[in-house]
């Protein structure tokens, strides 16, 4: 009994945990969506759009591509943190001027929560493995593929520092920590900070992989 | 009896007169759609193709997002209002002039209609408030937006006079109507002809909402 | 009995037959990916990314509208011959200087294969026919759709020779043999033969649809 309350408490406050990483998640990349838009000249409203698009979209696909109920449709707290970031974004943008640089590191953050909590869902589905680690790519990294899209770029993700490399590495490792029995609470943890890290390194030393017609 | 005969009468013409409002936008959509990609160099098949994606493209995604059948899968009807639409537009626009402007008109009684019933079928499937305007949204402007994108342009609804604003404003007084017990169809017949009045006013007298860098 | 075996013999290695060929199609298409993100200073993650959306695309966006389990999603065979196929033409462009030209005979195969498969899998769920037509040309042609929205590109099969077209028409004639009681394995040949077949002489003597402004 008290071995059983005392593994539950921490997987609650681990879920709440989870809960609240996801939604300032999606906060952070709705702010970084507004970052993006607003070099475009769209209106206020296109730019929420866009905001939504980029923090709901790699979610949103997954959830799809799995045959799951799509996850904001249901909670719209997801929504309405995502509204309310990228309206304050927007405002604050208007009087200070923020540099979009700000954002790198907590969208850094995002795309290593979202790629592990995707790659576990599929998981959770039944999906190979192979298809559960493209999976936590397409959550990490389809939000700002979709906003470049809509800004009519070619997509930030498949250039410059590793980005969706990054992404499949921390999934691939946490798969196959799971595959060599590792806790998988654990095993997310070393993913998803593994994601972070080589983001975050691969920007301050410009790590890219190689290029089509570049030198190694 | 004789009541209850007499409330369903009207519901049932109101019903016909639905899905032959919801043919003409889907048919107006798609005639837009063509005089859209008509500059890019398109061939034939490739502006019909862009023509069902702007006509069909918001409210599959509505039936996606909510797990429900997508609207024209089951019943062709919409494909082949959209497909006729679309090249008639195509022949009429060779032998005369169509100015697009010829299709502002229809094009915002149909954002009108698309949203209203992406609202209400969001409602119906049990959606938060939030959520289910903003899946109106979606089934209004999601259309234009693949037109746009497939034709590797900046999206339109984005930018210049209220759009999907128009839209989101008469989404949320719908259901805000509904929210004081209003009837259903009164409430929706209101966010309609508000988000009309708004598209054609904003058109009319060039409103827009404030962007990123200008001036209020 | 032995008719029973006797035709139920090559209706088996026909499935093995369809299955290979599914997985060449795929490989093929994740191939010509490559190819032409190449162009693009994408690194080789994007380019293994947009390989697989070209390649699997169109078949997730038919079983999406179609409420069908996604195929790759079940069975990792397709991401992983994806995958090889895009590595391995990564590798080998960097050696050799390898023709865009060179995919453009299995890109037709591709197209017909999928095409076909798509039109009897909307066919068997109850489609109606034009729906039916519209699937096949959806699962032919939304592949390299989107690698070139991906690459922020006009999509290539809406211009030049044949391509969407030739699908369509492929499609349409294998539907129409089958309602005129042909046997169904015939008249998918009869269909993929011609879309192959239209595509490729289209190429050859440079056979287009009229575009807009265009003289016929």
């Amino acid at each position: 009994m008290d071995h059983l309350n005392l593994t539950r408490l921490p997987l609650v406050a681990l879920d709440h945990l989870m809960y609240g990483l996801s939604l300032s998640g999606v906060a952070m990349m709705a702010a970084a969506g507004v970052l993006e838009a607003g070099r475009k000249r769209f209106d206020l409203f296109g730019m929420v759009f866009i905001a939504l698009a980029a923090a709901l979209g790699g979610g949103s696909l997954r959830d799809l591509l799995l045959d799951r109920p799509v996850f904001w449709v249901a909670d719209q707290t997801y929504l309405l943190a995502a509204l309310i970031a990228a309206l304050l974004t927007f405002f604050l943008a208007r009087i200070f001027a923020l540099p979009a640089r700000l954002f790198l590191i907590p969208d850094a953050a995002g795309l290593a929560l979202f790629t592990i909590s995707g790659t576990k869902a599929a998981l959770m589905w039944g999906a190979p493995w192979l298809v559960a680690s493209f999976m936590g790519v397409i959550t990490g990294v389809v939000g700002g593929i979709l906003r470049d899209v809509l800004c009519n770029e070619e997509p930030l993700v498949f250039q410059g520092p590793l980005y969706a490399t990054a992404a499949w590495a921390g999934a691939l490792v946490c798969l196959g920590l799971m595959a060599w029995q590792i806790n998988p609470e654990h095993a997310a943890l070393a993913g998803g900070v593994l994601i972070f890290a080589l983001r975050v390194a691969a920007m301050r030393w410009d790590i890219a992989l190689p290029r089509f017609n570049g030198r190694l």
